[in-house]
């Protein structure tokens, strides 16, 4: 005998996967084995009433509609978006208990805007600092072309979204409740304007609440949705060490901002960095790190001087030398320690490169700006 | 025919080398290979006058004056170390140009204070932040019976000589002049209270300047007489990138402090980290890093909840109660997604652990603070 007769759902894998979605929490492991096994449809019809999937879903069997839902989300203008359908981000394939369906409010076509996507992600108590940097780098990343995957609570998930819809960028709001139900209230307007231009989506069915679990389990949907996560801010205790952990376990790439050791909201990335996430300071190098092989950051390093490319006993000679006055190539000699014939030899060289003027019996260094560079390009010696 | 002949210098190693500092630059290589192949006595008279390295050293012979040296030292409360004394820091012989000798101020025995040391080092325009976290981190790596080996610039190199003195610690300042100029002037009072109790150490001749070569040469001395070196604070140029690199070279850990990624003189840290060197937050995670095997720190980790340790199931029911009104079996089954035994179950271990109480037909969650922790303690379910 079966649970849940035909007649109390429609027939196809649609409806089966929103009735599912009904019927257990997230990540529900016993109902995910059973779907992948045989099917939406058939694994629905074949619960058998005294198994302990039976009395798992029993409880929630009498307020099962899913015609009624199909309305509601029609109303809230959401498209329910299943596996077989082309936008379904095939990210979430990877995870052992996927979602069983989507709902999804806003122009964005999920799996194109995953291909190039980035999770980005912190504490909700987050320091100015975090905040600041959140939105820097959503903004970059999002003028780079990537989706910003991020889940619209208060602090970093905020400003990261803030940064995208900034630079007019793309990005997606991953919600633990229904796609109706905004969360936290004071987000309202965000994802209004997020569900405007990008998406705001949940595998979990209009109407219901955000609760603990759920929060757990949108987790690790930004997590494996996107090709690698950023963790702005973050705690020893949080949300966002779970995220980075589940993009780790998926092989997603897992990048984490430091900041003053002094911060406990800046102690959960040092963690992860200790435990091999990259470290990034800028939006360049989550590119490197999550894009494809050969976008590579450009190495920072300091201004360039003169002297830069110059060989040890030229810079030697070089740096003994006054703006103001002379030094005899004796002397220069005797500081350097170094042969007559290899000063007068570095001496050459530095004044074809306009480094030094000869005065009398001996010699003075020019005085250059850092910009000049004339060594760095003229010199090949 | 030699050019310094048996007369000019008193017979045996210790003067050979106190010569050899004085006619030539440290890290010269060229001396360095033949006081290697031949010893430092050998080679000193042995440098024919046509050779290169004749015509390098005779612009510094007429001013050589062993013995005038030895008296300087003397007066100056300053003594000679060699490779063939007991205190001679054994790390320095990694170095493929290793310093001749060292001229050596204060009561530290070299060798026994290196044995379990740190560098400790950085920029000198560091920030108030670096400066906080230098003398944070050396107090608290001396007092694990670290010695802290730095430069003694200001800045972070100050600081962490000032962190070890303030815990009555022992630290070591390689400076790049003699030993009896103290560089930079400023802290002329920190190198006599380093000299008191630590000791102040270089490679160089009393009387020499520090000129830019010697800050560099100085470095690679740092970085190999202590088992690692921790940057706490460096620009992207910087003297303490230098050291690190050539730390990893010569196969010591390289730690590096993290900061804002707005801050130009964490930049530098950041840098080394993308490259591999080690996050590190505090003196125990430098331990961990440089120590023997088997000093860990402690994993850091937030605070601990009555809820860390159940099953999901338990814990869903636990978020799902309300601690001011009483919630039924089945509203529970229904919110968890949950049979209505496991439910039961569930309730039962809660209330062992005096996390749920009965209230009529339901259940109310008791409001406990995290340091009770009695469900850790207890539930073995």
């Amino acid at each position: 005998m079966s649970l849940v007769g035909a007649d109390r759902v429609p027939r196809g894998d649609r409806a089966a996967r929103l009735a599912w979605a009904r019927l257990v929490e997230p990540g529900d492991p016993e109902s995910a084995r059973l779907v992948a096994a045989v099917g939406a449809e058939a694994a629905l019809h074949g619960i058998d009433p005294a198994s302990s999937l039976g009395q798992q879903v029993a409880p929630r069997l009498a307020d099962l509609d899913v015609e009624r839902d199909v309305r509601i989300a029609a109303s809230l203008g959401a498209r329910l978006v299943v596996p077989d359908d082309d936008e379904w981000p095939p990210g979430l394939d990877v995870l052992t208990n996927p979602p069983f369906c989507l709902w999804v409010r806003g122009p964005l076509h999920l799996a194109e805007a995953c291909e190039r996507s980035v999770g980005v992600v912190g504490a909700r108590a987050a320091s100015g600092y975090g905040l600041h940097q959140a939105k820097e780098l959503a903004a970059g990343l999002a003028e780079r072309g990537y989706t910003i995957v991020s889940g619209a609570a208060y602090g970093i998930d905020g400003a990261a979204h803030e940064g995208a819809l900034a630079v007019d960028g793309r990005t997606i709001a991953v919600v633990a409740g229904g796609v109706d139900r905004p969360y936290p209230a004071g987000h309202a307007g965000l994802l209004a304007r997020v569900a405007e231009s990008g998406a705001v989506l949940s595998e979990v069915p209009p109407g219901s609440s955000p609760t603990r679990w759920r929060f757990l389990s949108r987790n690790r949907m930004i997590a494996t949705m996107s090709r690698g996560t950023v963790v702005v801010e973050a705690g020893l205790r949080s949300g966002s060490r779970n995220t980075a952990r589940t993009a780790a376990d998926h092989l997603r790439v897992v990048c984490a901002v430091p900041g003053p050791v002094s911060s406990a909201v800046s102690a959960g990335c040092h963690l992860l960095i200790r435990e091999g996430a990259q470290l990034v300071t800028d939006a360049a190098e989550v590119v490197e790190a999550v894009g494809p092989i050969g976008e590579l950051a450009p190495v920072k390093r300091g201004g360039v001087l003169p002297e830069d490319d110059l060989e040890p006993i030229h810079r030697a000679v070089l740096s003994a030398l006054r703006v103001q006055s002379a030094t005899s190539v004796g002397a220069l000699a005797k500081q350097c320690g170094a042969s007559l014939r290899d000063v007068m030899g570095a001496l050459g060289v530095l004044g074809v490169n306009d480094l030094v003027v000869q005065d009398g019996d001996g010699y003075r260094r020019v005085r250059r700006r850092p910009s000049d560079r004339p060594a760095s390009q003229r010199s090949a010696t």
